[in-house]
This record gives C-alpha cells, structure tokens and sequence, in this order.
C-alpha cells in the first residue's frame, strides 16, 4: 500500500537535488578493499597549480574522510523514497548466523504496520527484519574475540587511513605531512591503521563499529580513543514542532556537513515511521533513546512505565535497524537524592524519566535490574549500548558531584556485564563543567569504565552565554577528545532555546568538526595535519579558491570573503580587504623569502649549521650582495 | 574651524540612540570609593521571584562588570562630537607632575592639526596635550614602586571586586556564590581585590593599567593574571574598505558587548583623525601599531622607514592619548631567516615591515636599538607597551618554532628594560597553536618575561575553519587564559577572509567574553561562578526572561527562543519547544524534588550522615510513607 503524499513526494525530489552537489572543487573517490564489495567512498580536493618565477609547482589533491555517504556522488541516483543501497547486506548474509523474519517481531512494530491510518507516512519499501539464529551473537565484539576481521573492520581501517599510506610514498606530500606529534597518550597510536588493529580494539572494548544488521545502507565508522575523533549529530521532533520531512531533511544535510553519527530524539508523534525514513537513507550509525518512545506509549506517565513494553519497544527499534541504544541503566535509586540540593537538578531525560520511575514504584530501575535481558536483545542485531548519563551536571554548579561520579561507576560494573555477552559499549558523559574539571571525567570514565570509548556532550564550560552554547561546548569538547573522548554529541546554538533548524544544525556540525579535528591535532592523530597544513600553504600563496576549498565550510569561507571582495578578479589578488595591497605581510614575506633564495641560502642548511651562526652568516653574505647591486 | 559634516552629525545622532539603550531589567550602578570623584560604574541585572507552595522566593539582584561606559547610562547624555567627559583630568592634574603643552609636539600633529582641507574630518573639541614635566615619569608602574595607591588603582580594585564582598554578607547570595576553585596557580588569587594589592601587582610588573594621561576620558581597568581575564577587540580602516564613522561606531559597539580595550589597527587615510574621533569618545584604553601610520607616510615603502619619522609618530599619537603601543622591536635582523622555511613565513603585518626593512638595511631593527629612546616617550605620557610578536606562527605548522621563541626571548630581554624606566609592558603572543602545545607558550613567556601580562590572538587551534575562526581561536583563548594568559585579543568570524562588520565585532566579542569568563571560571577567580549560578537557576525554574537578561547577549537568546515559540506567554512556560510539556526533564525533576522535600529530607543532613546511607533511608521511609497514601 502506497499512499505518500504529493507534497512530500516533492519535497524528496527538492532534497535530492540539494543535498547531491558536490562540494567545490571535489570529487568522490572509492578506495577498494581486499574484496570488490569493500568500496570506502572519500573526498579528494584539486588544488590549483603555485606560480613560480620559472614554470609552477604542481599542488596535490587532498584526500579528506567524508561522511557524505553517496549524497555527494554524481554517479549515484537519490531516492529518499527508496532508500540508500544496502550495501552490507551480503557481509550480513554470509556470515550465515543470522535469520529473515516473516515481519516485526515486536507487537507495536505489528500494529504500526497494519494501521491502514498511517499509509500516508509510511515508508513503501520496508525490509523483512533479520535476527540472529537461536543462540548466535551477531555483534562485531563476538566476531573479533573469535579472531574474525569483518568486512566492517576493514571498511573502517580503509576509512580512518584515508589513503595516508599511499601519500607516505609520494614525495607530492612530503611536506605536507609534516605534524606536531605530542608526547602524551596519543603517541601510541600507529601511523597506519590496519584491519587487526581495528579487530583488537574493537576486542578489547576500547571502540565500537555501531552497525545493527538490519541497518545494511550503513557505510561502517568506527568509535575509538585511538581513531579519528567522532561527532554525533542530535534531531528530533517534539510535540511543539516539526514534521517527518523535516527530519529526514536534516539527516541528509547532517551527513552532508560531517555528522559521523545521528540520534533521532524524536519525542513527538509518529516516531515510528519518522525513524524508518531516517534509516532507510542513513549512511551513519542512527541512535535512539528508547525511553522516550515508551513514554510516549504510556501518554507521559512515567510511573506506568514497564519492562515488558520497554523490551517490546528495543524490539521494534532494533528490528528497524538502530544502531545505538542509549540505556539509563545507572540512575540508580540510592543515587536520586543525591540531586536534590543541585542547582539544576536532573537534566537529562531519560534520567529525570527513570528517576521519577524509581520514586514512584519505590524500586530499584528496571533498566538496571534487567540489564542482561537487554543485552539478549542487543546482541541478537548488534545494537551497541550507549550508556546514558542520566544524572549528568546541567550546570557547571553541578560538575563532578557524587550524583554524577556514582552513576559512572554503575555504567563501569554494567560495562563489565555487558562484555560478558560481547555487546559492544560506549559512555555517556556531560554536560556542564569547568574546564578545569574536565580532565577527571575522561581520567575517571577510563578507569572506572575500563577504557570504553566515552561519548560526551559537550561539556559547556561555561553556562552565561545561551545562543553561543555550540561555542562553549565545543571549546569543552575540543578539550575533553583531546583528552582522550571518542566521539562528541554536538551541540547547536539554539541549546537551552529551542529546536535547531537546518541552518542551526550546520553551524552545530561545523563546530564540532573544527573541535574535533583539533582534538585529533592535539592528540597526535596520524596524518591529520595534512589539510590544516595544505590550506596554510594555499592562504600563504593566495590561491583565495583552495583556501576555500580545502576549509570545513567552503561556501562560508566564500561567501564571507565576496562580502567584502566580491569580484571573481579578487581571488587571484594578492592581497585581500583587511590590509590592502600595500599593507599585506603575507606579500612581504614573500619578498623576504625571494631575497633568502637569492642570496642561495636554504634552511636545510641553516638547520644542519645552526641557526644563529646561519642566522649571521645570512645576515654577513647579504650585506655583502647588497652592496653589490 | 567646525565643519563636520550633516551626514556625520546625523549619524552620531542615531548612533547614540541605538547605544545608549540599557540592557533588559538592567540598571548603571555606581559604586564610590574613598573619594567621591571615584565612581566605579558597574551593571546590576534585576531577577524576577521565585513562585513557592507558600509565597515567593526573592531573587537578588545580580552585579556585573561593565565595559560599556556612560553609554548604557540614560542619566549622560552622549553626544560623539563632544567627546566623553574626562573622569580622569583632576586626578592627572593634581599629581602636578605634568605640564599642558601649547599644541602638539610632534610634526605631523602640527601639521594635520593646521590643515584646512581636513577641516571636515576633524574633532571639533581638540584637548592641549599633556606631558610628564622634565626629568618626571608618570607611569602607574612608577607611583606603585614608590608605594603610592591612585585614584586609578583603587578604581580598578572596586571594579575588578564588582561587590563581591557585600555580597557575601547578604545572606540572599550565600547558595549563589557556590565556586568550584581549582588547585592550580589561580589558587593565589586573593579572595578580595584591594588597592593595596593593585598596587603590588603593578609594581611587580604582573599587571598593567593602561592610561595614558592625555586619555582622560578612560575608565581604568587592569590586565594582570590574577585579575579577571580581558578582552581586546581590534577595528580599523583600510585602503580598500570603512570610513571614520564606521570604525567610531564599531568602537561603542564594541564597549557595548564587552570589550575590553580596543586597538585601531587603521592602515588607510586619515588615520590621525579617526584615533581622534576614537579616543574622546572611548571609555575602554585604545591600543595602536605605530609602525602602520608610519608605513602610511613613506607611501607603504618599508626600506624609507626611520628612527627620526617614526620617533615623530610615537608622540603624536602618545599625545592623541594612544594607552598602548604594540611595539615590534623584538624582530632581531638573525631572527628573520629563520622564518623562511615556514608554511606561512611571516603574518605579523608589523613583524613583516620590520622584516624588510631590517634586510633591506642589513641592521639590526631599529625599534631593538632604539628601544630605550622609546622608554623615554613612553614614561613622559604613560603608554604600555605592548610587545608585539611579529614573528608568531601563521599556521599550526610553524607553531612553537625557533623564530618565535628567539623573538620571545628577545622581548624578555626587553621587558628588562622598559621595567628600568618604570614602564608598563604586556606580551603578546601567538597566533595558530594545536591544543597541546598552548601551554608551552604560557609557560615560556612567565619565564623569559618574568611575569609580565601575557596578551595572546587566539591561538587558533587549526587552520582549517575559515568562517568560524572566532571559534577555532576561543578554544585556544579560553585555554591560555585558564593556563595565565592575561588578556585574549579577539577573533572574528571574518578572520582571514575580510574586514568585520559591526556584526562580525559583536560574534567576536560575545565568543571571547565566553573564552575570558570560561578561563575566569577554570583558574578559579573568586565570585565570577555567581552569574553562572544565578543564570542556571534561573533556567530551572523556568524564569526565561531573567535566564535571558543574566546571559551574556540577551537579544541573541531572546530571538533565539522566540523563534520557535513567539508568544509572550510563552515565556512564563514551564516548558519549552525542544521536549514540549509531558518530557520536560526539570518539570520532572521538580517532581522528584518536591517529593524528597515531602518525605522531610534535606541534602544537609545528608552530607552530615553520609550520601550513601541516607540515600537507602530515603528510600526505605520513602517506600513506607508511600504505601500509607
């Protein structure tokens, strides 16, 4: 039965267009893997030639890690309706552990399906959902204990290298890869990322390959202090405002602008069929927080919720192929009070919901108390736990309170449990704090959680500026990946405000990308520098289009310079509105450089003799030259 | 000889009225010292009451450092033609220490003052310069070393102390002055800011008050690590782009949002007159770059720059009442090849004129030789110095490089000098920095310049955001603020890509005023948690307007959350649009509350017994009292 309406049809078809150009100067490229059904798709930037005083120097294409999934590729053919390729699907079939239902096995997912009411939302080409067989475990954790590299796993080594190896051997980008590399932990991660490393990271717990086997458009990313850091991007409706298309709407646009991850907070109506569209066009791992659809069962009343529709409801999410559940298994009733004189009490949710549970019934939270049988569900479709912080500070007054650090050690204990079924896990953690208290979260979550990848929001390090909280959370975030996070939950500039709309979800993703490239800088992140130091060079030597080009935003960055230089003859100058022609150091330095080279002076030299002694011996031989001329 | 312009006056006009609007539910405060000539404006934001079971919490009001002058005073009547009313000029007079000179005494002032043709440009109400009398030196740093508390020291310690004392004695603020304080070097900061200890840190060279004694019309303020953390914002004019009128516009918009002191960085036409027009209506200290002006006069040609013109320079603007020179003396002719291997050479503009002519020349820079010829302006009026770094690194590839720390070295050497003359000296710093080598920079510079006040650009924690530059900068700000760094030259969103608008100034400022108070917050600078506190409060009871009014930019958050639920009513909601009225988390929250209040239980007796034990008391009467209803 098909019955989409007109409006949305158009809606789509406007989407696609939009969302399918390619960035400027860009091309999609595929990287092949040891069989030909591992194609890794990336970006790869031209860059325009350097004029030399004799012939020019050749500039390379940088190669950067794209989350854009097949949006940006012209070759490809977008159809929300339809949904993206399931391109895992044959790596799930082969492994031959799992099963095809005859449709949802949960009674919701049933009655959903067969409400001829909802026709009218419904997506047309639902998939049968898949299962593990009797006694099987689909998660990546279970085949990497078992020694086994997954297709998944070398899809992501591929992904994270982002042809670095390659680049290593051409002497294009000798230059360009240079890179500060700290001396803290960072130091250990390799300078190639290979198929065993992922197998043994993913073993030991310390990342996670989010990839339910009924979400198979998935292009895998992976989750891991040693691995690029991630940015999740949260949408949703409420009950006060916007609609399925909207929705579906910014999950394109946020893999376009580099969302690693998705979580659909949806808490209004129609969550349903609102989660289905998202997934069947997701390239990246989608999230949910399950309690808020039960809640929306029980109309709201936290008190009526039970286990048995909280099970039904994981089993209709993950039969649709979520890929990340967040579980406040931790809001344990003993630590309730412990908010009570809090400024803000409790801000989360899912933690407020659970907490309300527990007063009312006077028992202990059924997540917490049901653990393993969650971890039955999560390992028959490989739905990894995100680990919610449900008492997590909302204010920096809060930061770092007993509230807090007891919930942490719970998720640490129900960490271990989990492991025991080979589920794969990730941390929750803040919020609001200081940013000389960040540090002890991830020190704290590392040990208490036994190195599993910790996943923050944030933190907001301060709480006066509502409108800017994109900015004083990144400026947490840069710090807490630094320090050793994994992925980061962004934040937009309506936080604390309202809802983000397309724009706001940009800025939020934008942001967070700048954060966590910086994080990756200060870790020491292989390779990585790569961009910052192509797009310097390019600033350098005013070729005004790379610089754009090469930047996270490039129609910001051009859009910002034609302000004030809106003539295209102005991308060539060499000199731009801040300084004029006359005054710009960047021309003077070239000048400088030019009487350098003159005077037959390279800084190897310098470096191997010293600097000072260079230093006057340039200044000796170019007193002398000049005298000269 | 008046000749300004209709449209000029027109301007003024409407500028005056769009500054001078106080913010929401705020009133100018005046706090009196021990002299009535001493009164310290401040910011007090009214709070709305609490509704309680039983009548209404009271909320105080909340006090704010101010940076916006007369401007938000509906008592002064602004007029930008007449300049600010000079609150500094007995204080100056009564020192009797200087002599008011028949005109300028510098050439160029004599003759821009005396030109007809720039009769339309010029300040209608021009002040007689001042100057120290011979052999006097009116520095604060030499009344400090001779034990002598100003007028302008006690000024800055009821600024810098906002009332904090007074408020710690009203028992309304006991919850809200809550602060985390840290164990780090911010530990020290006394708890109180009194004169006495102005003074010692200015003595010490630790702190600064730029005042220039022809900048009368000042509000003095101080930049030292253990005060709170400044802002400086940078307008200015050039060649290609803005007009007088604009840059005074900026430079109460400026005020307005928070800066605090601003550097003209003009390099285009009429650079005299705009400083004019700038530094009688400022109430924030005005930082220059003499070596642009005088670049401007040898019509851009750096090799035809001398000692003599620029020696003129240094006093015509020290007698406009210029608070600071960046002075970029420590580019040393040795230092400059080292520079010639960078990704991004020189970017310093100053850095890279002093660059060229030093090669041209093949001397050593002139500004190094002359330097103590510099002191000798400098004490006559009162200029800091600002040591300029013209050779920071450009990119995150040059960061922390040999020709950076040879020139910080250098400006060490120097600040030793200046000290000798009881001159007043800050250091600036870098630039583009990756997060884990910021502190380095922090540290070096409390090292070689022996404490002086650290003024940093950033640092940009990479190079690949253009557009969102001021964000790539304030993680890098915040960071070497919390590390020491005293003052935090802002960013905009244009950096790179073209001169700010007035909008791009307020993104700018409102970013680093986030950095500055985060900074504030991390290194533990006493009562500075309360807005904070008061603002996160405010937010979870569901006061919207004063969560607004106590936020940095109450318009922005205001607009913000109007966009998605316009309605006056609204604001009185006890929910919002991003989780609607059934998922509110502090609605439920406030639940939990309420019931633990039910059951008797306050978190005092709780910390008296031990959170853990009394959380299973909690829910043992809890579980009792409940099954009796």
């Amino acid at each position: 039965m098909s019955a989409i309406p007109e409006e949305f049809v158009n809606r789509t078809a406007r989407l696609s267009e939009e969302v399918t150009r390619p960035f400027p100067a860009s091309q999609k490229i595929y990287v092949t893997g040891s069989r030909p059904d591992i194609r890794v798709g990336m970006r790869e930037i031209t860059q325009s030639d350097t004029p030399l005083a004799e012939g020019v120097e050749k500039n390379p294409p940088i190669p950067v890690y794209d989350t854009s999934g097949p949006y940006t590729d012209p070759e490809t053919r977008i159809d929300l309706r339809k949904g993206l390729a399931p391109l895992r699907e044959n790596w799930i079939v082969e492994r031959d552990d799992t099963e095809q239902l005859d449709g949802p096995s949960s009674e919701y997912g049933r009655a959903r399906q067969s409400d001829p009411d909802l026709a009218h939302l419904r997506f047309e080409h639902l998939r049968r959902p898949r299962r593990a067989r009797a006694g099987a475990n689909v998660t990546q954790m279970h085949y990497a204990r078992r020694g086994i590299i997954t297709p998944e796993m070398e899809y992501v080594a591929i992904r994270e290298n982002c042809r670095l190896e390659e680049l290593r051997a051409d002497p294009r980008y000798r230059k360009l890869l240079r890179q500060h590399r700290g001396e803290s932990w960072g130091a250990n991660i390799p300078e190639t990322i290979t198929p065993e490393f992922v197998r043994d990271e993913v073993a030991a717990g310390r990342a996670i390959i989010p990839a339910n086997i009924n979400h198979p458009e998935l292009e895998p990313m992976i989750i891991g202090r040693n691995f690029r850091v991630k940015i999740n991007t949260n949408i949703g409706n409420s009950a006060v405002t916007s609609s399925i298309e909207e929705e579906v709407e910014k999950m394109v646009w946020s893999a376009r602008w580099g969302g690693d991850t998705l979580m659909d907070l949806s808490t209004g109506r129609n969550i349903h069929e609102t989660r289905e569209w998202i997934l069947r066009n997701a390239p990246m791992p989608i999230g949910t927080v399950p309690i808020y659809q039960a809640l929306e069962k029980v109309d709201g009343k936290a008190e009526e919720l039970t286990w048995e529709m909280f099970r039904d409801t994981l089993i209709e999410q993950a039969e649709q192929g979520v890929d990340y559940f967040t579980i406040h298994a931790g809001v344990r009733l003993a630590y309730v009070p412990m908010t009570a004189e809090r400024v803000t009490g409790i801000v989360s949710r899912g933690g407020s919901i659970l907490a309300k549970w527990c007063l009312a019934h006077h028992e202990e939270n059924f997540l917490y108390t049901h653990f393993e049988d969650i971890c039955e569900i999560m390992k028959a479709y490989d739905v990894s736990f995100s680990l919610g912080d449900g008492l997590r500070p909302g204010s920096i007054a809060d930061a770092n309170d007993r509230a807090q650090f007891a919930e942490l050690e719970t998720l640490g204990e129900l960490t271990k449990i989990a492991w025991q079924h080979d589920v794969q896990v990730m941390i929750e953690g803040p919020g609001h704090v200081p940013l000389h208290m960040v540090k002890e979260n991830v020190d704290k979550e590392l040990a208490d959680c036994f190195e599993a990848p910790f996943y923050t929001l944030g933190p907001l390090i301060t709480d006066i500026a509502p409108g800017y909280d994109h900015i004083t959370s990144a400026i947490g975030a840069a710090n807490i990946g630094w320090y050793g996070t994994a992925m980061l939950c962004y934040v937009t500039p309506k936080e604390h405000l309202g809802l983000p709309n397309k724009q706001d979800v940009r800025d939020g993703i934008i942001t967070y990308k700048l954060a966590a490239h910086a994080a990756d800088l200060a870790k020491g992140q292989p390779g990585v520098q790569l961009r910052d130091n192509a797009l310097s060079k390019a600033r350098f030597e005013f070729r005004w289009a790379d610089q754009f080009n090469l930047s996270l935003d490039p129609d910001k960055a051009t859009e910002f310079h034609d302000e004030t230089m809106p003539k295209e003859a102005h991308k060539a100058a060499h000199f731009c509105s801040m300084c004029g022609p006359n005054f710009c150091s960047m021309k003077i330095t070239q000048d400088v450089r030019d009487y350098a080279a003159a005077q037959g002076l390279s800084e190897e030299e310098a470096r191997q003799q010293g600097m000072q002694e260079m230093a006057v011996k340039f200044v000796e031989e170019g007193a002398e030259l000049y005298k000269k001329t």
